[in-house]
């Protein structure tokens, strides 16, 4: 069939950025079916022969080329990957020779050098910035918040939480959040444990909607589910955010990793590690 | 000077895809300091146009042509950055053409679509497995392991909870964890609440010079952070691996990433996200 396609992600190392890239090129194209096929740590040229044959099965099976993407840093492996059988596409192999000259360097081929503990430092700050978060996950203490790089507010199933564990697991950034409850709502000003902090905040809202189909899913038939209710507090929160100029992010057709993303460079974060 | 190089990653949505496969690419060439900068969402032609002009001055400050990584779905835009006064290396032009001929497709050119959410399943599926490992993070109840994808054990500091979260983030895998302590050691057999999970459970150990070093950060000058006792934590740890057959990593030199890849290669989990 001419609307499925076998996609094989193959690296010598974990196939973590195979997987990225490769994955974003294939959502481009809309109405296949893509069946994707992960194989990671292909570091010998046995295992290098054994991938080969099963892409070239794949490819009878289907009766169409597999998509091949690959990030070898072994030559030898990765020419044994190269089969005819397979459309191919080796991100490393396409663009580490023009760097090598643009940089006059031979590259050290050292396989997974991107994904390696790159010193103590790094590590550490990684592990507090989690710890952070889940020190500051929902039941902020007010004086805790001096440490926080950043305060998300919003209310409850919001994104707040995966929000905060990206930001510290990707970017070693230390973000605590605050649930906006009802509570919150009906005073003037911030609620009192923020006061301090308004320069850290950012606001996350979403669609009622969502929120309501989002909250069924943990307490169905609950006033805390229903719409009306949803509707309600996403219309306090988001007067909040106005009325105390905090910016804020609408989180419904965004992932996880475009909310992190976004609130680094909007809110002029810097990142501890890479 | 040769070597120090400003690095740009751009990209006209989060830049997450550009930062990932760029850095792989520079940490391959040792002995140069690389600056690096990330530039998302430059998604109009008068933003592209003033990174143009900042790359630019970079390249005349640096005496050197800037590295630039980017992602750009849209032409227009990326042709705008693509100036001689830069090392330019878009990775979706290089490999989208190709794709079009052997699909037989024209792509969507969609903006961003790889981290847009896919559809509501895939985001309940996340969070949910985020809120599982919160929610067994150190401190499980035995019934509660049933539901678990995997459970990893270790002693304090080995890595445990930030490779559940990682795991839950990036793949949707429900991940629980288990601390082993000194009550754990010297009995014969399995830890009781783990005894019927067996098949689930996976160890991790670290090296005790690293255990100390990283316990030191949080209790210095504890018992708890002693090589002596970190050398007997971690001799029991791996004792108790042995003897009841539980798969196990070392986690000294692996970052997170390397960690969770390896384990659901290890331990053929199926992810739930892509």
């Amino acid at each position: 069939m001419a609307n499925r396609r076998t996609v094989y992600f193959v690296s010598d190392r974990t196939g973590i950025t195979a997987e990225m890239l490769g994955h974003s090129l294939i959502t481009q194209f809309e109405g296949i079916d893509f069946k994707r096929v992960t194989l990671p740590f292909v570091d010998t040229i046995d295992k290098a022969h054994q991938v080969a044959e099963r892409i070239r099965q794949t490819a009878l099976q289907d009766g169409a080329r597999p998509l091949v993407f690959s990030t070898f840093v072994k030559n030898e492996v990765r020419e044994i990957i190269h089969i005819p059988e397979a459309h191919v596409v080796d991100f490393f192999e396409a663009f580490i020779e023009p760097l090598e000259a643009e940089l006059k360097q031979e590259s050290s081929h050292t396989v997974g050098k991107s994904h390696a503990i790159e010193n103590f430092h790094e590590y550490n700050a990684r592990i507090e910035a989690v710890n952070y978060a889940l020190a500051h996950d929902d039941g902020i203490k007010p004086s805790d918040l001096s440490t926080a790089d950043i305060v998300l507010v919003g209310v409850s199933r919001s994104g707040k939480t995966p929000t905060c564990l990206y930001l510290a697991l990707q970017y070693g950034i230390k973000a605590a959040n605050y649930p906006l409850t009802p509570d919150d709502f009906g005073q003037t000003g911030l609620p009192k444990p923020l006061q301090a902090f308004k320069h850290k905040l950012f606001g996350l809202t979403i669609v009622p909607e969502r929120l309501a189909q989002i909250r069924a899913e943990r307490k169905p038939d609950s006033r805390y589910a229903s719409l009306d209710n949803c509707r309600f507090e996403v219309a306090e929160a988001e007067a909040l955010y106005r009325n105390a100029s905090i910016p804020h992010l609408n989180t419904t057709n965004k992932s996880i990793e475009e909310l992190a993303s976004t609130i680094v460079h909007k809110a002029n974060l810097a990142r501890r590690i890479y």
